[in-house]
């Protein structure tokens, strides 16, 4: 009989609800040496606390992340909160000897990143970064060839993640636009995905150079109280450097008419290529150079075949994963490591990464030229 | 609070894994009526059983399909055994005076089909067969822009259905390749998704034209023992006369190398037209004769915006949902029309309707000639 | 220095243009062994056939074909009439000695066919049937692959050919709607390009059902004198068992609302697959279940590479060739096969067993039956 | 009867291929007001010229080019040599009087644009810089929809050209990979075409931000003797701002491996998006917030209707044209302003702004920050 582990959630929106989804299927449908329970939920409005609580069967509440982190019934603290809280909670849940699972981007800047991560080492905890596309078969799978080698030398990362919520100028005022709050728009938000892939897939980046816009400057408050200012990015594009001598672009943008989720990789390599793109998730094309001359093509793999990573635990060949697999591909890899004691990634070590890049590329912006990375550990 | 509603599930293999999904989920996404209590499961071999129980958290078990049937506290009986048994089961099921969910197709022929139907009828339970492709968004939608007459007169109805799971000789014997356990082969297990769909969408065939084929017509046999023959069609083609005039084809076939779970609808109307592909579900694609001259084209429609049927209920735009959805989405249906005492489709009367159309596929095939298709009542 | 050629054209309308433009462009793109002349161009339409014979060089004209087949200096007659008249043309030039290039579908029925290929056989001339989608270097790389072994044993064969064209009630007749001008509608003008390629890429077809429809059946003639009625099918739609084994379908409709010249094959083998649409000929998808597993999926296959067959004649690799192509390859091929006195492909006895399968599937549409191909010679 | 002119091409390689076939189709597709005559064809080598002047029916030649520029019987010189000499013979060219068409990019800076715009305006002379995929009908299209506003405001321009044919390490030395002959490498060649596109559907660039590799830094002489060091750039990327306010990103690569000649546009406004692709250059696909909220999508439309720009002179819908028929309608149009006295775009003002956007890169990348594009005349 597997053993238990409590844990409490912060934070009761998007990201609670997909890892309240994964929390609940993941026993089911994984053989698990640790079955989480969903012990504890919180958030600050307690109407929608409850709701959210009911609703995914989290068994008590708290109004106050201090005491949720306090309670010794909680063994296991994943953070769903907006960015500019990540960093207390996650260094007194380290503090209180809690594993911490953390939304994404890991922090508002490196310094904050940094904190975390030598409270998660000193305190001996598992700490993991939700960067939730790293579990994607086709991204794992995506990974595997890379390291057999069948991309040879890899020459350019070309990455981008286009949405498009933010083209209506009447769409209100979030926390996500506010630059406090959220530390940046959608750089922060979209770029720290596309970053860690980068790193996931390429390796580390050296040197930046980037350029950030706000095309809407103005929008209606929530409360319905006239305009407020729009102070995080709506697009953000960066060249990049790898160390290994790769040559990368990132764009990221909320205002991409038509696209959706649409985050596309296309990776080159001296005998070989890879495209990904999330709103096809199941799917990765694939080009070989050592395939027979005549032969040879994009070819696109629907990695749901059981010889395709987590997908065995799922459907038959052909019957297609969405998008919130992906939190419970990454929640069962987070608690066979602790039962385990094993590391697993992404760990704060590479939120911290990721973060440098990302703040790298902000000074780049804001000075107009190209902003080495600082080296790692 | 709402109402629970005990379910017994009768089968333990790949539709009752689905189900037992669905049942999971649901009330965690959708604002329920009813809400279902995983009562009791039911299998043959015990050890899979107990193991499929505990893994989906059905509290209960029972070894007799008769024994789940007659128990006082079961109130839903949902039937995802091989075909041969859905008949004695649904209708005792019915008389016992439980709801009933049946997996397609609805029975071995549309004389035990209509069994079924009486006995539903009879006892005045809710019944339904599961047909959850009905309950995929985009086919959803693809039904309400037909019912708003986007496409005008509709002229062709093309649809597969390819998989090649049983290209390689060596894939051993199961039930589906017994003639008597499953009635037939591709025919029964895929044309029962075609022909649903084609009455969800398009209206009632009228007349039939087909031809059957066992390309590998021995097998290894699953306990070692030699090798088996096989009954059940690898594949079945037919072409129809629907009764509203139009002219339809149908392929499905298990020899389709390098389709995984391909089935593909293309419908041509007067005005507009529309493809849909299973293996990319969350898309599509939609011609319009009405757009402007120059800018017409087929657009592709990622069905995943809150405006689109059952999505509001998940992620934001762009983050996909799966196969496993529909089912989701079908139980949700199904515990409103028990709550409700409404009708829901596809139900039996559905069931037997596309079991006729099977059936005039059989004998055209058997007789090499154009067979009608019973009217309706 | 090459010999020349004289060619006679019949037919100034869209094949009349297309031959010309491919008598015109071979020699500036093939190293040839004989250099078409265009020496005399035919057609009733005085004031068109002056027009078309300038622009596109033809040195002189003739409006009877009987005295174009007459002429001394013509050697090659090429015929870009309507359907009604190629036999008595074909027969004529042979008997005059001419080598003849011949639109498709062959004739108005196999009984012509016949006559055509028994009199170009006794005159010893060369005889082609213009089934230029013979020469798309994509199909031609099919071939290849399949003669190779690389699909293994054929199983299916799906055809469809989808335009739109009639879509609209207010497309006035034209002799393409008059079963005595055009022999059959869609039928003969789509499905003898698929028929001729399936017979190219699989083998010959044993036996065919088919069903054959007219939706509108009123069009407004062209000379503005009221409403004409429609007698050649808008769309037929036939299976066919191949003698190899295999099993098929083919649709061919002029209602396909949204498709242009949409013609897709879809092959499946016990070790491959290939699929391929004219809308994008210059593009072949391949699957090979010899691909290692996990990397196993359709690749596209852009075939512009110099190893592609016919393209190292023109640009380097992704320049894409257009439709209007496939006439300069078979032109081309036509004139090497005259000078060597070679046999070239398609020829009269391709187009006779064409028609032997399209008159079988009007066999079979007006008497609902299933109905045997004749045997080959 | 039209009048004709005489037509003095410099250059038998590549280019002169696909001009001289540009002269031969253009006066049997377009009705012309003037009708090209291949006069002169101008090249070093004497046996290539030769059999390069038969093959494509050049009526004389020439090995030097300041002899054909100086004939008086030549009225237009296309000059399609190596990127060095474009300058010399253009100025010459203008001085003597002669119409011209110029290969881009214009110049190997921009001073010897500017030089060649000088010369020509002095001159009053018709001037073309031979950016062919403004000819392209699907991104004639793509303008036209921009011009009329269904784009909204743009607010991004993501642009890639990528090549892979140098991706193996024993391709050789070609004039391409040596900066005295070429300028640059994959910059002065491929982005040359995407500054253009982007001058042409979107505006001026104002600023740009740019890295440059050599990845491959020696390859095998073409002579045999050794490696020669390559100087020219295998890949440059760059990021820009628009005078518009869009921000746009640049990547043009010839280790792209398994592209051909893949160059994609994506363009998002505020009220609608473009995708573009040349490999499947009939295509466009495009996005409109104007459609009905469910409807959204991206439509593929298949620019060959006879309502799309130049296709009515060409084939029915669905039949696709090449990439070298946009060098046929550039010809047109070049003919067409030379009778009319008309200005014709792109002129040498366009192919100095586009030189002067590539120089503002090439500083930009070796000093490792922004640099502004000077202002238009």
């Amino acid at each position: 009989m597997a053993r238990e582990i409590n844990v409490g959630i912060v934070g009761t929106r998007f990201m609670g609800r997909a890892h309240s989804h994964a929390f609940i299927d993941v026993a089911h449908f994984f053989d698990l040496p640790l079955v989480p329970v969903r012990r504890a939920a919180c958030g600050r409005d307690v109407a929608q606390l409850e709701a959210f609580a009911q609703q995914f069967g989290w068994q008590t509440t708290e109004t106050s992340w201090e005491r949720l982190v306090a309670r010794d019934d909680i063994e296991l603290v994943d953070i769903c909160t907006s960015n500019a809280s990540h960093m207390p909670i996650a260094v007194a849940a380290a503090r209180a000897g809690k594993h911490i699972l953390c939304e994404k981007p890991i922090a508002m800047n490196a310094e904050e990143a940094r904190r975390m991560l030598d409270a998660a080492r000193e305190a001996g905890v598992s700490h993991m970064v939700a960067f939730n596309y790293r579990r994607v078969p086709a991204l794992v799978l995506a990974r595997e060839l890379i390291e057999q080698g069948k991309l040879g030398r890899i020459v350019h990362f070309d990455a981008v993640y286009y949405q498009d919520w933010l083209v209506d100028p009447s769409f209100p005022m979030v926390w996500r636009h506010d630059i406090r709050e959220a530390g940046s728009g959608a750089h922060g938000d979209m770029h720290a995905h596309l970053v860690d892939l980068a790193r996931f897939l390429v390796g580390e980046i050296a040197a930046v150079s980037g350029v950030q816009e706000v095309f809407i400057r103005e929008r209606p408050r929530a409360d319905g109280q006239g305009m407020g200012t729009v102070t995080a990015d709506d697009a953000t594009y960066f060249l990049a450097r790898f160390e290994g001598g790769a040559i990368g672009s990132f764009l990221a943008t909320r205002l991409a008419t038509g696209r959706k989720n649409y985050l596309r990789l296309e990776i080159f390599g001296s005998e070989g290529s890879l495209v990904f793109n999330l709103e096809r998730l199941n799917e990765l094309e694939f080009y070989s150079r050592r395939d027979p001359g005549p032969e040879q093509g994009f070819r696109t793999i629907l990695a749901t075949d059981s010889a395709h990573p987590y997908v065995k635990a799922w459907w038959p060949a052909g019957h297609i994963i969405g998008w919130e697999h992906t939190f419970v591909h990454e929640v069962r890899d987070l608690l066979v490591a602790i039962a385990h004691r094993e590391p697993v990634h992404a760990d704060f070590y590479d939120g911290l990464r990721c973060q440098q890049v990302l703040d790298a590329v902000c000074v780049s912006a804001s000075e107009g030229r190209w902003v080495d990375v600082p080296a790692g550990d």
